[in-house]
């Protein structure tokens, strides 16, 4: 099943909203559509939104819009993921938007079987594998990255077990990892982001991987909580891998200059349609954090795993 | 507003799985109210189920009960809390249960209001305090333990802000510790979580004042989550206290050997009645970790502030 795919000068995405309790495609037929998409989350994930964002380019193309307007429009959609600079860019570069941004599709799936292949010399028979929000296939055009190296590991034959934690705010590791490894019959339990402490306090979790949406000097940015789970993975002597493909790197900049991500208070206020807190709650809702190099054992990547700074 | 009080030979509490969008009261008629209203948490926090545990056997003892079954009985509606067996067995000591119980009730809250005057003097003007799940008044009698040190600053004049994390998968931080914050106008956010040590790795959080469980050799035993708390405390050089009375203390054994209760996995898959994860999900819910004395900067009790361990 692919995040995306081209069709009729349309890009025909999964509304990851919906999932995964229905299965809706959402169709962009206008660059706008998919800013739209972007930012209310029916794409997510790094990889993947730097893909759909090459497809907004071929949008624009096709609209007749200034693609350099249009490619600044599409980088203010979300501001933490470097894939989305990284991809406006490269089709700025090109000579024809939609060509490139399928040639990027393409890519997305081969990159991913890479950091699969190397990622899974590291996952060893019998390991529980934590992993948090979602870099798997639906983050990606197809595969993932963090759930690729436990998909590659699966298909080698390696009786594996994972542990998914929810991921507060957007609930991607209980939406959408737990849907995803549940396809691929890869056992899996759903634990509330509180508990990933003590899974590893308890040795119930030897190894965590995750993805990135911005690997820089000095560290990484991901999915919030992501500095929790390195913290106690620090503490308990765990293994903590980061799967990301190099066009997440930028190491021209200090990842703490990376620009975090505040995103709606309802996120946080609201669960689904239930009210969690009172009315009249002030909240911070910030969407990233900086996990720094000392507390990563490893960046895989499709080229290799790199010892990280 | 007292979070129990005994009327008419029943022990009436606040519904706390109703709070903060209804103020619904539970009548216990019998000792077995109790225990069910222990084992649903609608009254939940160690020092309140300790006293409501007392009123147990208080109405046990008015039902021509077997003092020391029901003693039994009340011990196993949760096992973790210290208080639960400390007020047990206090009662099964003494000459006359319901007397005992008052008794308890009122030292409850001068408890409380000792562990806030001590608590009061490690937090200084402009501190911005984070606290995990509810160790406040609701979690007792009145005043609260961790939100008692918080409640005592504030009436001495401190300018304070509390950040409240939500605390899965119960709530008990977004849906009672910001309500009783906003009852007293001290001002109060709240955030997922996930977003714990990222306030403090932006400076946003320089203390952190929680309640326990279970002290005991080597650490405490606090609400799931606790320990991440603690770990990113630990790492940003932000204080973290745990403000808990001596009936929660229990230095006879480690605090490696406390049992830990693993709940109900539709605490983890709903939310409220909104359901998160796919059907057929496996859920590990544990409800409490342990937090290692090396990661406590010192345990406020009604007798002053100790070193820990």
């Amino acid at each position: 099943m692919k995040t995306m795919f081209w069709e009729n000068n349309q890009l025909v995405l999964i509304d990851q909203t919906k999932l995964p309790h229905e299965l809706v495609y959402y169709h962009c037929k206008t660059y706008k559509d998919v800013i739209h998409a972007i930012k209310t989350m029916k794409v997510r994930g790094a990889p993947a939104i730097g893909v759909a964002a090459a497809f907004g380019m071929a949008l624009a193309e096709l609209e007749g819009v200034d693609l350099q307007k249009a490619g600044e429009e599409i980088k203010a959609a979300r501001p933490t993921a470097v894939n989305l600079f990284w991809a406006v860019d490269r089709v700025l570069k090109s000579d024809n938007a939609l060509e490139e941004a399928l040639k990027m599709y393409d890519e997305d799936i081969e990159t991913n079987k890479a950091i699969g292949k190397h990622g899974a010399e590291v996952i060893d028979d019998g390991d529980t594998i934590l992993t948090h929000c979602n870099a798997g296939a639906l983050a990606c055009v197809d595969y993932g990255t963090a759930l690729g190296v436990i998909r590659a590991a699966f298909e080698e034959g390696k009786k594996i077990k994972v542990i998914c934690d929810e991921t507060r705010p957007f609930c991607q590791g209980a939406k959408l990892s737990v849907f995803e490894m549940q396809q691929e019959n890869i056992p899996v339990k759903l634990i509330v982001d509180n508990a990933a402490a003590r899974m590893m306090q308890t040795g119930k979790v030897n190894k965590v991987v995750v993805g990135a949406d911005r690997v820089a000097k000095g560290g990484i940015a991901n999915k919030i909580g992501t500095l929790m789970v390195a913290l106690a993975a620090k503490r308990f002597d765990v293994p903590f891998y980061v799967a990301a493909p190099k066009s997440t790197f930028d190491f021209e900049n200090s990842i703490y200059d990376t620009k975090i991500e505040e995103r709606d208070p309802n996120e946080v206020l609201y669960f689904g349609e239930c009210r969690v807190a009172p009315e009249g709650t002030e909240v911070e809702n910030p969407s990233f954090d900086i996990v720094p190099g000392d507390l990563i054992t490893g960046i895989i990547t499709e080229e290799g795993i790199l010892e990280p700074f």
